[in-house]
């Protein structure tokens, strides 16, 4: 068993100069862990940014194929950690050793891929237009551009995903992937868990060679910790997952600086999913089956957890949510994170059971336990509350799934377009009914990043194709996706080179493509060399 | 001659509802137009902002083809406007009928573009990733993802190119291009100017059968009409040309929205080049020619004016110094655009010159004129004040350069260090100058947008590969650019779809290809179909 400090890794050296610590908590027992860890002080944040900085004067000339390499080199390191990883994450989180394997396999497969996207080049986006010596009135320049990484990031982990948006989650992979060196803030709910990373970390760091200062990993259970990171002026961009009010202020905190940085914050979402009656009529029970596993998965912490559900009045859907409300009051009651959340979700529920309108039709309780939990719960509300009532779309970080039952098919579309926005959002239907969806597809396309056909919305693919984002209050960022490889466009920046000789050039731009990379040359695309 | 109005167009059509106007100056007498311009009010600034949330619930679903058309029967409408456009625009700016006939033809250059770019259709960036139905624990669901236009976006035309960068300018050609309504609020400066291109582009929405609110002008010269705009709950996005202070005020108010919106401000840049000894020595005359040349073209009112020159001292550096001062000197002195850059930029030059290392080598005054103008000024510091102090760095915007003298290349280096985001940043060398060279672009690389490579910033290039951004305060958004055809992203969003049947998918989506664009299919380019 790896010895745990309970110290901040700064530059890749343990660190502990503050005076103020917190534990992490067993969510089974709520018995606090035997590691006291430290906050981060203003003056480690400050050297975990500095040295960021000074790594990134090296690293950010590394070829592609070396930030590759590192990539592959801590998914190596991280299997490395073995069953400690999985066992310390289960003590932290209650997630269970299946889905915290899953989990690891993601979170390395993720690191992976990044690496195959660099070894093939293209991601920098090559664009030449060569020079028109003969224009008239004057000959036109050749101008060649192409993104290079933009400098230190800060990666706040979640709660909710120990592995996979944490310490080596998707934001950092993708800042890495894009050669930008990370500060992790770690999330005072696993505290033991992102240590273990760190010593991957460090240890792929030592073995690659890269200058220590490409990661450092800060410990913190205050805002402050976060709000100082934010702060530093050397920082240049920050991912984050977790709540919209965690997020908001970061991004409120990034907008006050005299020089403003991008926060790519994935925040709340209630995942809409509309039923249409053929789907319900062809398979209830399935349906029903696919929908309370998909809500209860992980106790309902999943930021894509179907939290509402739109279908139009009728006795088969009278009957449809009466089978879900009995598939979730017999559905054992899971363990949640943490007090935080066990709390937070009592208060957004009982907000909305306050609600004339809503009914609940199981659940709405926070059960005797020794553990952190939340009764699975059903409520249902009427098309018209939800169209005249935004707090309806609170988000209810749980076990927790609305039902808006609609009179029409026409209110049913205005409840689409009264949706705020959302990552996720998806449609039961027959093929038959077909054209509805197409329409109310039409609606769904503004409001989420992700539209999902007779499916759930749990289970995010890491592919490349993958739109883990949407309007806001789902992200602060609709234009860039947190999970999946366009997730690196977030820590890049375009620059243009006028008239550049050839050997002043980087060589994805040199007239050789001797990366052999995809390229618009002159507006096509082509592998091929430039011949001037 | 038309007959101009002096009010708004909302949604296609005259309001002018507001109680107080404005006229436009000419600049070189400094006599007021003879049309009252209105200042739309809050009630014009909501319908126009409506219309084009109504008009994008169509526009969103036009195929990139209907985009084109439009955008090349625009530019056909702006000829159409004949001289009329370039002597009403000459008697508002005072930019003279041979620039403005060019900067017509980039104009309407752009639109074509973008035009192209449309036709060819691969800009959504299509990637598909096919199911594996056999994947195990799971199967992987099919999921493709492709760009959306964003919304009504809102155009703050810019004061120094009243066509390139105003109403039909860069922001709305691209914004158009993207299926993005545009509101623009016109330059204050140019209001009838900005009238003539509001009739040119209804004439085009009539003649395209597009929504009446896929356009709307908006006249103003008060900070209220901006803010209102901003802060309009049905805004998606906003673009920006003008001064640092003013982006700042948009960027800002925009991210204290309850929904947060994207400012694509493209403010202040200074433009550093730096010159070596060997160019200096090589060919001295020619360099003091096109540098005077650059930095009084257009009265020195470009974002891309050349307004700090670094150097080596030496007998030769002084020497060039001291032409390049005779020769600005010796020019005549130019017009300003209007009374508010007058002030400004004898604000701001004083500011620089009230510092005890800095000296003015000629200029620095307003001189007496009928005109508004601003003396040819050339001032000087040393590297060792340069670094010590960012107030050093402000940009004067007019034609007004500062050299920057230093002691050693180390000290050059460290300038290079120190600079602020910027939108260019050029090197003068000989080829034997190279190394040296490429250690200062490595510098530089952080700092700009676009590197030049023995010319000079101004003229900026309407290509694929342009990019004209760069780190704050140069741009509030350094990852986009406001130039060039990658502009078109700023106002996309993309949209992943699971498992989606084949006729729902959009058409660049679908098996066929039907529109024969290139797509990451499994993570490989291809312009072929999908057999499954």
């Amino acid at each position: 068993m790896t010895t745990l400090t309970g110290m901040n890794f700064i530059a890749g050296s343990p660190s502990a100069r503050g005076a103020s610590t917190f534990t992490s908590v067993n969510p089974r027992n709520k018995q606090a862990g035997g590691v006291a860890f430290t906050n981060a002080t203003a003056d480690e944040i400050h050297r975990a940014v500095i040295s960021a900085a000074e790594a990134f004067e090296q690293t950010r000339h590394y070829p592609a194929s070396r930030l590759a390499d590192f990539l592959e080199r801590v998914a190596d390191e991280i299997n490395g950690l073995g069953d400690e990883l999985l066992q310390t994450a289960d003590m932290e989180t209650a997630l269970g050793l299946p889905r915290l394997t899953g989990e690891r396999g993601r979170t390395t497969g993720q690191l992976q891929a990044f690496a195959r996207l660099l070894r093939e080049g293209s991601y920098v986006e090559a664009i030449i237009d060569t020079a028109l010596p003969d224009r008239q009135p004057a000959p036109r320049p050749d101008i060649r551009r192409m993104l290079f990484p933009i400098g230190p990031v800060a990666v706040f982990s979640a709660s909710n995903f120990p592995f996979a948006f944490a310490v080596c989650g998707g934001d950092t992979a993708s800042a890495w992937a894009a050669g930008c060196p990370v500060i992790v803030k770690a999330h005072p709910g696993h505290p033991a868990t992102s240590e273990l990373f760190a010593i991957a970390v460090n240890r792929a760091v030592e073995a690659s060679d890269f200058p220590k200062g490409w990661f450092s990993l800060v410990q913190g259970n205050t805002i402050e910790v976060g709000q100082m990171l934010v702060q530093h002026p050397r920082l240049a961009a920050v991912g984050f997952t977790g709540s919209l009010r965690g997020g908001r202020a970061l991004f409120d905190s990034a907008a006050r600086r005299e020089t403003p940085i991008p926060v790519y914050a994935e925040m709340g979402s209630i995942n809409p999913s509309v039923i249409l009656p053929g789907a319900i009529e062809a398979r209830a029970e399935s349906l029903a089956e696919g929908l309370v596993a998909s809500a209860t998965l992980g106790s309902g912490q999943f930021c894509t957890n179907p939290g509402l559900v739109l279908l139009l009045q009728n006795d088969q859907s009278a009957a449809f949510i009466h089978t879900v409300k009995d598939k979730m009051a017999a559905r054992p009651v899971g363990v949640l994170l943490n007090a935080a959340i066990e709390s937070g979700l009592e208060h957004v529920v009982a907000q909305t059971q306050s609600r004339e309108a809503v009914h609940t039709l199981t659940g709405g309780i926070v059960p005797e336990s020794e553990s952190y939990c939340y009764a699975n719960t059903v409520l249902q509300t009427t098309g018209a509350a939800f169209i005249s009532d935004s707090l309806l779309q609170t988000e209810h970080f749980g076990p927790v799934t609305l039902f808006v039952v609609c009179q029409s098919e026409e209110e049913l579309l205005r409840c689409v377009f009264a949706l705020h926005g959302n990552l996720t959002a998806t449609i039961h239907a027959e093929n038959h009914e077909q054209a509805l969806a197409a329409t109310i597809y039409g609606g769904l396309r503004e409001k989420a990043g992700r539209l999902i056909w007779n499916g759930f919305p749990t289970g995010v693919e890491v592919v490349h194709a993958q739109q883990h984002g949407g309007p806001y209050p789902a992200t602060t960022a609709p234009a860039t996706t947190s999970v999946g490889l366009t997730a690196i466009k977030r820590f890049l920046r375009p620059v243009a080179f006028q008239n550049m000789p050839d050997g002043l050039l980087p060589q994805a731009l040199q007239n050789a493509n001797p990366l052999g990379i995809w390229r618009t040359v002159n507006n096509e695309l082509t592998r091929e060399r430039i011949s001037l």
